[in-house]
């Protein structure tokens, strides 16, 4: 029996008879290739990493196992579509946090369509990616309470400044952090999601270390999803923290350049984690200090 | 007295009565301040960079040192104009090799009025800066004979390809690149130049890990001059080579964000660099290579 997913953060979901991705119970996650160049881009990259035998193996893991393509039926009822296999990466967790991070300043790339660059131009100015170099495109928080589910409205993840982006790296690793809650996050688990050798920092840091020499693939417009398990942490278990990189509809060949713009917010992104865990109190403040170049003229040309 | 300086590759030039920087030969460069905001931010950046004690001093090497600003008779003979009093960096240097290299995928900044950013952009995507991250603005390359100079015309550099750059970086390094040699670069003065721990590589690593971690400036449309001394390496001698970091009319406060932009172009200008180390035969073929994805479908949206 397929179902659409419990923990989807962003992207189109399969609810109320929309199009979106299906899950089964054996671990699997169904997702409808997308229109146009999209889809077969998204296979055309599964298929080419999955046997790609320069890809370091501890490399793999960051990525979701592919299994395929099938005919299925879609979820609105659109009828037989073929949809991607993929491993189903949350689902077989209780209560996981999550959280799905579109990497790069830019997520166009100089060989789209001109529509499609000043449509991407125009959201990575508005959101955080242009200033940030990565932008958060939805969460999940589960509350210590069985029925509290912190899960911001697209609306809201999309209006997210500079400094909320600080506050929700914050909150995602915090005890007191539960729904609407404005108390100062306590960064209590910051140690153990964030921190130590199998933590969330470490493993982006591995992943740092590749894309410094990988001339591979340019991953446009794709996303970090970390994750760990809500209720274990709350219980003072394991976290299960874990990166993920999905959403491959826009990858390239690298043609023997590395990808700088994946890289550089990778590395903005590596900044801010690593923050929360050496300042964890009152580090929301910082960015507002003013160490730079003091001026009274306006910036312009 | 003040004279135009030997060893400009890039910039506006003091020769035939333009505007432009002027040397004296005590080692000073005397840069006249640009129009609008552009002259006053770049004081305000040499006069904040300056006496800033967050900025560790094995960075501040890696910048020509700033001595204040200077009333001056301006080289088109327009009258006194302020210029900066900057740290000759080259002449000094008998038959220097030089590169200049604009750092950054996006030399516009989020601040910067429209027309200015379209300018930028449009800039951006015909040079190499979109694809690589960076692009050369200009160079020279001394040859064994005393006469011999290989200094592309500007219209020439701005016309690089990335596989034009790959050779460049190449030819830099190369004992048998002499004016428009058509032969394979040896890049036998490559251990010397790039490599060893005070090499231009080590220099460049230097520089990013301090790019890793610093949010006090966005250096946008900087650029690193690599120089080193062509005609003591000719004769088996020391290279002397450097990098700077020049052109701070576009840095503004980092507002405790790295600078993403520019190291992402940073890292790729290092992959480069160490290709060249790594593979000194024949790396220029290896972007042709293709191990990426293969897909009949165009790229598009």
């Amino acid at each position: 029996m397929l179902k659409a997913p419990d923990h989807q953060v962003a992207g189109h979901q399969a609810h109320d008879r929309n199009l979106g991705p299906l899950v089964d119970d054996s671990g699997h996650f169904f997702k409808p290739l997308q229109d146009g160049d999209r889809g077969s881009r998204e296979v055309a990259f599964y298929t080419s990493f999955s046997s790609n035998t320069k890809v370091p193996s501890q490399i793999r893991r960051f990525y979701p196992a592919f299994y395929g393509t099938q005919l299925l039926e879609a979820s609105d009822g659109s009828g037989l579509l073929p949809h991607l296999v993929l491993q189903d990466l949350v689902s077989s967790r209780r209560k996981p946090a999550i959280m799905d991070i579109k990497i790069g300043s830019r997520t166009w790339y100089p060989q789209a369509l001109e529509a499609y660059i000043e449509r991407c131009l125009q959201k990575d100015r508005e959101y955080t990616s242009l200033s940030l170099g990565f932008r958060i495109s939805g969460l999940q928080l589960p509350g210590s309470k069985e029925s509290e589910l912190w899960k911001p409205a697209k609306k809201v993840v999309q209006g997210y400044t500079v400094d909320d982006v600080k506050l929700v790296l914050r909150k995602f690793v915090s005890s007191n952090s539960s729904v609407n809650s404005d108390s100062d996050p306590d960064c209590s688990f910051a140690p153990s999601i964030y921190g130590g050798s199998s933590g969330i920092l470490s493993q982006l840091m591995e992943l740092k270390a590749w894309f410094e020499d990988q001339t591979l693939y340019h991953f446009n417009s794709c996303s970090v999803l970390m994750f760990y398990d809500r209720d274990s942490v709350l219980k003072g278990g394991s976290s299960g923290a874990e990166i993920k990189l999905i959403d491959f509809a826009h990858v390239v060949e690298g043609r023997g350049v590395i990808d700088h713009n994946f890289l550089g917010g990778l590395c903005s992104l590596i900044k801010f984690v690593s923050d929360v865990l050496t300042t964890p109190t009152n580090s929301s403040l910082e960015g507002s200090e003013n160490d730079g170049i003091s001026t009274g003229n306006s910036i312009g040309e």
